[in-house]
């Protein structure tokens, strides 16, 4: 890392020149028209859109992507994950410089989240043709595939099996509600791109870029058009069981009661306590999102409760002081009551944080987009989602810009950010790949 | 009321011989083979009984009532509600002293909720008939139809049309989960009891007296076999709806989130903590007992909460203190946080209060019993649960008796009493009925 940085630095002065040139070159109504198009394949009445990873609309999606890189002059590849890459020749036969993001939705999605990123990067490669610009690197646009885990769990199965291939045959067990497991849709997959260049797993990369809707609401309520990630936050997941005793709401007085939601509700009460406390100087979100009472009935005292904990942050000494008061909190409230209390941890994922020689660059190229459209200058966000770039930067230097989302809304049809934005999250992006390509 | 204690006052010398008389003729072998003959009909392998109100099963059972009542020479009824009524002359062609209960069970039920009270009410004209004492008044034995209300709600309509015969043209259109009307199940029921004796709704009563299991675990953990049912619980239902707006878990900050769960727990805590305030002076009761989460994901935040609250008390001042304190907890929820609550009442009943006269009857009944098998004398209690009875105190002086509920477990296969509490409850309740049936 220090001596990528060092090479940064030596290069900046010609790299800002062709960076800027690439920024202005950025077509922001040839992006919006873009965006529409892809949109189409599994466009709903509703304005959303209905592309789960790996059905014919998406391989549909796929093929019509190859042919506008095609026509970009692009090499197309796919590697054994299905992950499509769109390769624009560099000076020098060097890793490239990764961008994109996914273009598979939820069940029910929007235009952009996945999509934004992959119609973005091709349009970057366009404004590099037009300004006639020739980088020392190489820059392939990708398309993971299956970000979403909804059809296929878990997400990120194309970005975590490039940088971990081993976990490919796991992946091709999953299946579908319809029966249908990963292995056999990608299969298909692959089969009908017979005649685009095979990649292996985890080819050499460069650096990776990602630009993405934020999918939350702090650029919006901050007025600021642009975000330069620095971190995807730690997540923990944990489930909560608290076992007592059902019985009649009616003939079994208060004192020899084992009420199990009583208690469940006095251990969320702590909870929640500490997640307000630890919130305001961390940033910490914590949800307890998914409950299930048994019996669940009006007069019948709840004899089992489970609800779930997700808790993030970027700061994972606060993680870790999270999970310490909670143990604590299930302690106190556990010897406060007749039942029992079992904590199970579901899921864990630590902090991705983004080097500072990627984030200076992305912070330059932001400015300068921002300051061509008389914007406020860019501000330093950290991703509470999970995206395909956490894994690439197990991998290579990797970092994210963000672009507004409506009233932070995502995974719905009524998902918007204002076609200004996205040309100016396209600006940021040409401006950054084409700095990184030209190290 | 008054009236009636004074006529009780009159003839207490000669009623309590007699009384006492068939008391000791209750055969505690004869009523424990006769609780296990009834349980035959719809018997189960885990020891419990599946006999909804006017199944086949059900309609088996009552034509085996109506056998064994003919067989202790009683003249057998049904009304338009299909209640049953045996009944055994008295000297006098009075108003008739109404004992009994109910023989439909929960989908899956135990042996004695209900089904006890019949049984012992048999039991109690077999000693009669066998200590050969003529009573004044006729003494009628009742199945109420549909005290439970699992196959067609609400419950004790049998008991509550009784009283209120307005009431049946409602109930004959509630439908089970196969779409079959109470009014159908009625008839077909009417039917097959062709060659019984048709009463309308609401004959005359004198008085009432209900053996019933406790239900609840106040007496056997007194260690004491007998208890005085001194009232029924008033009980209110409310549900409360929290909307708030799911929203991502990772993506959205804790100052912008309205989480309808957080809201709810911290509502939810206020009102256990004034629960647990008015429990010890007042014996109020508060379940939360069913709880709706939406959209119900780990990461997600909950956007609506809903769950009931069932509360009860004899007090109703408690009762009213409570609905106070809830409105003021939800003002004051509501006040911090940006969604909406919304309270509704679902249902309301007020506290049953007992008469002395009758509590004094079954208090001496109760306690003679008790005295003659060396066990503690008789406890007051309160009934947490509805029963046949509540009806019946609109309309006549009422009362009780309750026998222990090993754990105060009910509606369970593993409903249990004792076979020598099972004998004491019939020979109160013989005590109890010869008395009033000699006034």
């Amino acid at each position: 890392m220090e001596q990528h940085v060092g090479e940064t630095e030596q290069v900046r002065s010609g790299g800002d020149t062709a960076a800027a040139r690439a920024q202005d070159a950025v077509d922001g109504a040839r992006l919006n028209l873009a965006v529409a198009a892809l949109a189409r394949f599994g466009g709903r009445d509703d304005g959303g859109v209905s592309r789960e990873t790996l059905t014919s609309i998406e391989l549909d999606a796929r093929r019509y992507l190859i042919d506008q890189a095609a026509g970009l002059g692009c090499d197309v590849s796919i590697d054994d994950c299905a992950n499509l890459f769109f390769r624009r020749r560099g000076q020098a036969d060097l890793p490239p410089v990764l961008t994109g993001s996914h273009i598979d939705t939820q069940p029910v999605g929007g235009k952009l989240d996945g999509a934004y990123g992959v119609v973005a990067a091709l349009e970057v490669l366009h404004a590099l043709n037009d300004a006639g610009i020739e980088t020392r690197r190489p820059i392939e646009v990708v398309a993971w595939t299956n970000e979403e885990g909804s059809r296929f769990g878990p997400g990120a199965m194309g970005s975590s099996a490039f940088v971990a291939p081993a976990k490919l045959a796991g992946y091709r067990e999953s299946r579908d509600v319809h029966g249908t497991s990963f292995g056999e849709a990608l299969d298909a997959a692959l089969a009908a791109a017979a005649n685009v260049r095979r990649y292996p797993l985890g080819h050499p990369i460069d650096t990776c870029v990602e630009l993405h809707i934020e999918q939350g609401p702090v650029l919006e309520r901050a007025g600021i058009p642009l975000g330069v990630v620095t971190a995807i936050q730690g997540v923990r997941w944990f489930s909560i069981a608290l076992t007592g005793t059902a019985a009649h709401a009616g003939t079994t007085p208060m004192e020899v009661r084992s009420d199990a939601m009583s208690a469940a509700v006095s251990l969320a009460q702590r909870l929640y306590a500490f997640g307000a406390e630890a919130a305001t100087p961390s940033g910490l979100r914590l949800t307890l999102g998914r409950w299930r009472v048994e019996p669940n009935s009006i007069n019948t005292i709840p004899g089992k409760v489970e609800f779930t904990i997700d808790v993030r942050c970027v700061d994972e000494d606060r993680l870790d002081a999270f999970e310490r008061g909670m143990r604590v909190a299930v302690a106190e409230v556990d010897r406060g009551w007749p039942g029992t209390i079992e904590v199970n941890t579901i899921f864990a994922r630590g902090t991705t944080r983004f080097p500072d020689a990627m984030l200076e660059v992305i912070e330059r190229g932001c400015a300068r987009a921002a300051a061509g459209a008389g914007a406020a200058p860019p501000l330093p966000v950290t991703s509470g989602a999970f995206h395909d770039a956490m894994h690439l930067a197990d991998v290579c230097p990797t970092a994210m810009i963000f672009v507004p989302s409506r009233d932070g809304i995502s995974h719905n049809p009524a998902e918007y950010t204002d076609p200004n934005q996205l040309t100016l999250g396209a600006k940021a992006l040409a401006y950054v790949v084409t700095e990184l390509a030209n190290r």
